[in-house]
């Protein structure tokens, strides 16, 4: 059972990897204190009285439970907190490594540093709208095909009768669509799925999510978004594209791919994940700009998700990475479109030119508005609440690959069907006219001259139905109409996201949005005197769109600005604001965010921005983990390798001590060293003994720690020798001189305040002699946040 | 001479107040050490040997001078960085009182203080709004007056003849305004001179500049502001706003006023710097969005320019006070202009309704936008050359108010004879029509039915001109008009800033920009071919005023998103970022951005984002100053009392220790007491020998520390009686027992880091054993910059 609940998890597939050594979950910092085993051979090893008076008893009996092979399934739910996340550091390794080769680079080396930043965004805005673009064209060739083919078929079998055929037909087309799609993520990249927006959360929050920022994911996720839109799913293909910017990002500033054994040999100094975080916010940034032709929101909703140093350089070049990307796209459809230099295509989704003239708000329509938002803020929870189930069913019942497919292929069923008895039993007919010319106007059973209306809001992509309902002329749907559509389309979306495809959940909240907000705009004009030209149903599907969208995701700043810029027009800034600002209010009352509420499911130790405000009272003693596996400065490799060796800990950072006596005594601290520095040394064989016989060999470089960054290799590959065993490494030259440290008494909104700010992975908890007493980790944090009633703690688990 | 530096700065009237005792520039952290004298009586204090290789040089030479009688004019420079400024303490004091009172806090409590957040955010939006609302309509009224006025004497005279009395007439207008608005920035409140945008960056920064959120500064600046736009100055009234709100922030938070002497017992808890900061950046938000009706450019603008850690919660409540500020504008203006619930008012400024249809632009004008952008940058980086002259010129010599105001009034008139003759002379007629209705058409010596266009852009408010500028039709000035406004415009705008009345740079740097930006438009419609629509000079013109904005005051995403959202319209939105990404760039090349050239004239210790890339090299040791006076944890009154009279030291912050021996070794930390909080000690004679005799009289609390927030009395006002000076002081409840520390091999940029990302004012540096070797402070890391050559280090000063 417990490979069932590592199947559905984001980082998945933990079962073949584990065989193979290196996915093993390694934790920072020292867990499970009563389990871990303490090497004392030789005194250099030496762990402190455990001072920790959190209860650990819950997850201990589970570990008891496994340890006796018969693994109890730990659920997934948001009381859980999993270990098996590593962090990012973000936190630069100063050691005297580093500090010369900055001391050597001159100011001019600086420079072109600069530059090449520079350079690398402009190149990742670049590629990721050149990846939008092919998004954009493959889908609307592909959509049209597919539009045409079913359009004719039912013409062809409207008059004869036989209509179940088109049904089967549909259906077969998406299914297979959504057959290849969901194939493609839930048998070979599981971290594809959905739209990567919580996993992005997450990286630049400094969680590592193993492979979330691989080339194959890329692939995986552009072939699944364009499978999985064309398959006709209650999705869009723009929440995907940040998963998509972010992932071009990580690459090309590394400057080589692993997964393509290609090693440019340039921007080796990137190679850190201080520098790599940075350019993943620019590609996100440049996702959300190509995605929505949005490039300041793009900049805020990195900041908002992402950021928490806010730098101004570091702004000012994700806003270039957004602005190249959005122009590239802009400028590549215009020139696929035939129309060369017309910059009209700022984005994936365009909201179309509302004109501002006849558009214009009243004073007296702000509590309309507000009161939108309140809707939105309560439909956006009943989503959520709804998919919150539906994922912890999934979480249980739907784990297996072919499971998954299976679903994912039901649900493209089930759209089709319901699409096509919707259009069936709908008798909305419009005249057809000049004016509005749908893209695929289905006649159906109404008049020559006449289509079906309902047809229009199914019988196109999602993008397309949104524009409509924006832009349409009042009494292009008739109420009920809408009102259905809202209702199957809410719950087709609810079911559809959290599928194995990856698709994105923007463009279907819009959707819902649009329909009952322009149903409202339909309501309020049959009520307001004739001729008044205020209630106009497309300004009220946007307000609706907003309220929806935000009554989901809850993003206030960022999505008020990607609205607005999608919008292309700043009057509706102010209603925007009012009618997010309220759907987030109302929402958050009954439910978190859609994106936090998979974050928590995943059991992910996110960071919040701050500490709970009723946390004064822990301290940092409390919170941190002890006893702690310290190195000597000068240590026998033989323990190096027994610590990193030994499974029931994983430590993956170690703080170093001044040589200490036998007893368990903490020792004075004199630096930091990671698992990953330790593994390069002791490939490289650094030891002492060797350090004469190492006069001809060169010495170890930084380059060497780029080299292997950022897939290090487990400590089971590396080979030691008994022989080995017995020497002794230096650890001065490459550890941290300096971690930052915390004395004891430290209170947690303190010590989370250092942590968050400065994006630790390890924090030295130290008494007053600075002698090592702890360790404070990001679980240690997370564990800790505000329920309904206060704060609560979070269990561990090995999930 | 000493005097005359202190008068032309931001912070002057340092010899009033340095009689008093209060204004005494107070230190942070140790400073001259050569000269600071050794309390080292009784052992109870020690100082520790001096590691700094920091060559102090020169200053010691000017205090030599000084201490011989003769004050040495130390010249306002860039190279210099003065002693007087304080910090603010960002970090919070987390003493055991602290604590408790966070403690005892329920979850509800925190609850409501985050309700009062939001309503102290609301507040301060409402009452910036209305303030913005009085400028506007005081100024339209004043403005309207004077100019129709002076419209009938010209007009009665261009017949008659004797047009010299028109002109002596305006001028005299002029000349009053200006002189009742510079006698009272002058004379009663120096620091609401110029814009306050730099004074609020070093605000958000954390320096503390004195009087700058006082409420007599607010009303000075108000008042001062209304006076030189009516009195034709070259300036704008946006800039002001943004202090105005960040004072109005200030007063309202703290739920009282010293200057009024008014305290309502509200928001005590927010009486500390960290809440007052939060609430400051919420004001200038709530100012720039009143100013430009941008919400969203607001919270960009503060959290560009001030904020260090970008915390969510904190974001929402700065654009709430934002959203509504420019509504309430919106809302009073609209029933002013007797059109209630029409909201098309939402700023000071509205760069009015830019039509898409006709103004879109097309690929190939963007080179043509990025060559503006140079232009704009190489303008902006003259006016900013120009200005820099111009302010140490002023700082040498025109430092008496008496002056300061004489001056002001010679800048009136001439703005107004400048103006007066260029109309004069100008023979640019254009027929008047219906449809571009002027306000105040001015026909002089055109012919019936016409009027001077060159008359329309000077007899106008600023922001008036600039929409005519930006809107009025092809053909309505001629190339020469434009281009002699511009050269005249320019330097009356760069001549006028830095005079002593309150007003901002923004709009004549838009007017400027735009008249020149017109004139390449007119340019480029000559040539291009005939029909073609694209050279509308109103599209150039706002790229133009874009580049000119860009290239004096160097923001790029919060002015991009500002000028989106004045203009209403998002398809200038890449125009608009490329023109000021290239106006930045191209600027930098030469000088400063305006508002840096204004800081580092002032000597501030403004902390910029990171520590300069190349100072790697410089270790916590180097920088950090020392000895450093230290405290013991049951310390005798008398110490305390000298160390804190000391005036040749005015320490601000003094590290607690165990008790240590005689000989000057260093103690082991056990926390970190402020000036202030001694005072406040002292003031209320906490002494353990009267604690038995106390037992009836109540404990010291958190509110007796922030009843005194922020004007703590100096020392001087505190009579400590020769029995009392033998008694002792328990600090162990009082003391921060947990400061941030860093060991003394730590790289500069490690500390800076630190340093900036919590917003410090004193970090510790300790040995291996924890011992106090030193204290870093905001002088010693902003001591060190990045100049052309690499890194150079700023001399320290006592200006």
């Amino acid at each position: 059972m417990s490979n069932i609940t590592k199947k559905v998890s984001w980082s998945s597939r933990g079962d073949e990897l584990g065989a193979a050594g290196e996915g093993t979950p390694l934790l920072n910092g020292s867990e499970q204190p009563r389990h871990s085993r303490q090497f004392s051979e030789g005194g250099s090893l030496f762990q402190i009285g455990r001072l920790s008076t959190v209860d650990l008893e819950e997850e201990i009996s589970a570990e008891e439970e496994a340890a006796r092979g018969q693994p109890r399934e730990i659920p997934h739910n948001e009381k859980l907190l999993s270990l098996k996340y590593e962090s990012l550091d973000y936190d630069n390794i100063e050691n005297q490594l580093f500090l010369e080769e900055e001391r050597r680079m001159s100011f001019t080396g600086f420079r072109c540093l600069e530059i090449s930043r520079w350079l690398i965004c402009g190149l990742i805005g670049l590629l990721t709208g050149l990846i939008a673009c092919v998004i954009d064209i493959v889908v609307e060739k592909l959509a049209g095909y597919k539009y045409e083919a079913i359009k004719q078929n039912i013409e062809r079998f409207t008059e004869v009768g036989g209509l179940s055929i088109s049904l089967i037909l549909w259906a077969v087309l998406n299914f297979s669509f959504v057959m290849v799609g969901s194939i493609l993520v839930a048998f070979f990249e599981p971290v594809a799925a959905g739209s990567g927006i919580p996993q992005i959360k997450c990286y630049l929050n400094g969680v590592k999510v193993p492979r979330v920022v691989r080339l194959k994911t890329l692939v995986v996720k552009v072939c699944g978004v364009i499978c999985s839109v064309v398959g006709g799913l209650a999705v869009g293909k723009e929440g995907p594209m940040i998963h998509s910017g972010a992932v071009v990002a990580a690459g090309v500033s590394q400057g080589r791919s692993t997964t393509l054994k290609k090693d440019l040999m340039i921007f080796e100094y990137f190679r850190r994940d201080t520098e790599k975080r940075d350019f993943v916010s620019a590609g996100a940034a440049a996702g959300v700009s190509a995605a929505f032709g949005a490039p300041v929101g793009g900049v805020l909703f990195s900041l908002e998700e992402g950021a928490s140093f806010w730098n101004q350089m570091l702004t000012w070049r994700i806003f270039f990475a957004s602005m190249i990307s959005t122009f590239t796209l802009n400028f590549v459809l215009s020139i696929y479109h035939n129309n060369t230099g017309d910059l009209s295509n700022p984005g994936l989704i365009n909201f179309g030119r509302f004109e501002s003239e006849n558009l214009n708000y009243n004073l007296y329509e702000i509590p309309l508005f507000i009161a939108m938002g309140a809707i939105g803020g309560v439909l956006g929870a009943l989503f959520n609440v709804l998919n919150y189930w539906l994922t912890i069913f999934r979480i249980r019942y739907v784990h297996r690959p072919c499971l998954q497919v299976m679903e994912a292929m039901l649900v493209a069923a089930v759209t089709a069907t319901v699409s096509f008895t919707m259009i069936y039993f709908s008798n909305d007919c419009q005249p057809l006219d000049s004016e509005h010319a749908e893209e695929y106007p289905l006649q159906l059973f109404c008049a020559d001259g006449e289509y079906n209306s309902m047809a229009t809001t199914f019988f196109n992509t999602p993008e397309r139905s949104v524009r409509s309902l924006f832009h349409n002329q009042p009494g292009t749907w008739n109420p009920l109409t809408l009102g259905l559509f809202t209702l199957t389309y809410f719950f087709l979306a609810c079911w559809t996201y959290g599928l194995a495809v990856s698709a994105g959940v923007f463009i279907p909240s819009l959707l819902i949005g649009a329909a009952w907000g322009r149903l409202c705009g339909i309501w309020l004009a049959s009520i307001a005197s004739a001729g008044s030209i205020w209630a106009d149903p497309g300004k009220y599907a946007l307000i609706g769109a907003a309220a929806q969208l935000g009554g989901i995701v809850r993003m206030t700043l960022s999505l008020t600005v990607i609205l607005v810029e999608a919008t292309g027009n700043v009057t509706y800034g102010l209603p925007i604001m009012l009618v997010l600002l309220t759907a987030k209010i109302v929402g958050d009352y009954f439910q978190e965010g859609l994106y936090d509420i998979h974050i928590k499911l995943q059991s992910v130790p996110f960071l919040h921005w701050e500490a709970p405000a009723t946390s004064h009272w822990l301290t940092a003693r409390e919170v941190m983990s002890s006893p702690v596996t310290c190195l000597n400065r000068i240590e026998k490799v033989g323990t190096i390798v027994d610590v990193l060796s030994n499974t029931s800990t994983n430590h993956n950072g170690f703080p170093v001590v001044m040589q200490v006596s036998d007893n368990d005594e903490p020792a004075k601290l004199c630096g930091l060293i990671l698992r990953s520095q330790l593994i390069v040394l002791l490939k490289h064989k650094v030891f002492v003994e060797l350090a004469g016989s190492r006069l001809s060999r060169r010495k170890l470089q930084l380059k060497d720690f780029r080299d292997a960054y950022p897939r290090f290799p487990p400590i089971q590959s590396i080979h030691v020798s008994q022989d080995e065993r017995e020497c002794l490494m230096d650890l001065t030259e490459f550890m941290n001189p300096t971690p930052y440290t915390v004395p004891q008494e430290t209170s947690l909104p303190r010590v989370f305040k250092l942590f968050r700010a400065l994006g630790l992975r390890h924090l030295v908890v130290v008494d007053d002699a600075n002698r090592v007493i702890g360790l404070v980790t990001r679980k240690d944090l997370a564990r800790y946040h505000l329920g309904k009633y206060g704060l609560e703690e979070l269990h561990l688990a090995q999930t």
